[in-house]
């Protein structure tokens, strides 16, 4: 740290993202990334249609956002887009949360949401899932509070039926609902209609996931068009350009191609069923996931010597520090063939 | 304004961009963008080297930044990229002003300054700038500040000595010296060797203007690399994510196209020179400017009242709102056709 930091960030500890290692070749599946690539069909319509790289792209990315308007048949003005989900997650912190109305999320959660609070010197509390892992939403109810998770939860995969958020968001004018819904499109439902609903629900989503674009930086979100208003004040005053031209277009060419991802999507809730038997025939046991990855504990392996040992024979997999949960390990759902080399790589490990 | 915005945020004015209207086709003179396209072998290599996109892009932009400090000299561990220069000057004004280290810029200068200053809630002065319209800079030096000016300045092109910057930066080792050199390749010369000497002061470059890429979003900055270390430590805390894996590619891209962006920097000397010459001779005054713009004034019309008229004829400048400045036009120098239309519109409206 320089003599010259902000005594505001002395003690911030930032996020720490999935490793990355360049130094072989692993089976990457520690970031939920898609195991397929982004339709052909969607790169074509960004060359053919992105504008001309020498001219700032359209600050209110207006194409975009009103194909988005159309998929989830909202008002466009209901509809904001970031540089990836985690800035429009930071800008919601920093609209919506303040000392009186400070964050409320689950302990077992994605681990981004404490940095955005530490940041932007937001108070929060971190709510205890059930022993099950499960988020009772009746403990964040009634509050005046910005509560945020995602749904499904990560890493836990589990999910709750918008009925239940509903509820919540009826039961708590005071607060703003943030919904997480990273990996809804494995077999959950979105929350996005009740934003017509609920003025103080929110929806964020990313293209990283389900639609095969980690590497493109598309996030968007969707509520009330007063939230958006306030959340795009945010934008304008920290990095009103945020989205590249191309970038743009590539979100409207693969917005054309839903069927191709749906494919995808159908694709990896099968695999996601298949690698859970397999564990499950190994004796591990798994969260209920609707998601891209699976939650899974051995009752002789410890969840970080798990890990560790796959990273050593050439396979990443998440494994979080964290007492309620140290016992598991995230992995990501791939192709059939990842699958197959992974249970071969942990089989030989509990040979060991 | 929705009920939930944080009390933090209620009175923030956010910048205002120039205006990108859609009605109609504008000779486009009012963003100061290249009217050259980027090169063609640059787009080429993008193409070829970009990471598949369902991966992450590199949160830590390694290529990128390795060819950056080849370019400029400096190790790796002294520059930083960010998603514009715009995300790179907020982090820095994250990391570096707060109340115990006030921000300082000219009271004439790139207007996002003070938006920064007061989204992050960092108290700032704006120091006047003379009458000849130039940056004094004894009047920043030996404070503990985080002092920030573009050089050349923006909106009137001046341009400072790297020796009045150095000497700036040895009598304020309190402060940290952010010089915003985003118009530095017109004629300027940069401060980046002065980084390897001072500890205090960070460079903040942008490839919208002289790199013709505007629309992909590329900023970096250069600093010793504990300023380096500190803006990370925000980035890892906002978005690590930050640039999508193809603007990483395009943007080593064209670094290896240098002879092709000195030419049009080049050009763009020449035809400041041409639209100066131009613009004399109907009775303008243009400050000194070693950027992609010209700064203009009319003993005869006002600056308000010209920017609206050539805004009817389909020619956009742009005029800022400030009494000092009230009197001139910020205008883009274009290709030598656009000049003679500009000039063409200019000629008719002092013939109404």
């Amino acid at each position: 740290m320089s003599k010259y930091l902000s005594e505001r960030y002395m003690s911030l500890k930032p996020y720490e993202p999935g490793e990355q290692p360049q130094d072989r070749q692993y089976l990457k599946l520690n970031t939920n990334e898609s195991p397929f690539p982004p339709p052909k069909e969607a790169l074509d319509y960004a060359q053919a249609h992105a504008r001309s790289y020498e001219l700032y792209s359209d600050p209110e990315s207006v194409e975009l956002r009103q194909a988005l308007a159309e998929r989830y048949q909202v008002p466009i003005d209901m509809v904001m887009v970031g540089n990836g989900s985690d800035e429009v997650l930071n800008y919601a912190f920093m609209a919506f949360g303040s000392d009186a109305r400070p964050a409320l999320f689950p302990d077992v959660t994605y681990g981004f949401y404490k940095v955005f609070a530490d940041v932007n010197r937001i108070p929060y509390k971190e709510i205890p899932v059930e022993d099950d892992l499960t988020i009772r939403l009746d403990r964040y109810a009634g509050r005046k509070a910005l509560v945020v998770f995602p749904n499904p939860n990560a890493p836990t995969g589990i999910f709750l039926p918008p009925e239940e958020i509903a509820r919540l968001a009826q039961r708590s004018p005071d607060s703003v609902i943030m919904v997480d819904e990273a990996y809804v499109d494995f077999g959950g439902t979105s929350c996005i209609p009740l934003t017509l609903k609920y003025q103080n629900l929110l929806i964020v989503q990313t293209f990283s996931k389900s639609r095969s674009l980690a590497g493109a930086r598309i996030g968007f979100c969707v509520g009330a068009p007063q939230l958006i208003r306030d959340l795009q004040t945010i934008r304008y005053s920290v990095n009103p350009y945020n989205m590249n031209a191309y970038t743009q277009a590539l979100g409207i060419g693969v917005l054309g191609c839903e069927e191709t991802i749906q494919n995808n999507c159908r694709t990896i809730i099968e695999n996601r069923a298949y690698l859970t038997a397999q564990l499950k025939a190994l004796g591990f046991s798994c969260t209920d996931s609707l998601t891209n990855f699976v939650f899974a504990r051995h009752p002789r392996l410890n969840g970080r010597a798990l890990c560790d040992l796959l990273r050593d024979r050439g396979v990443l997999v998440r494994h979080f520090n964290q007492t309620r949960i140290s016992q598991y390990n995230r992995i990501t759902v791939g192709t059939k063939e990842q699958i197959d080399r992974l249970i071969a790589e942990i089989r030989a490990v509990l040979d060991m």
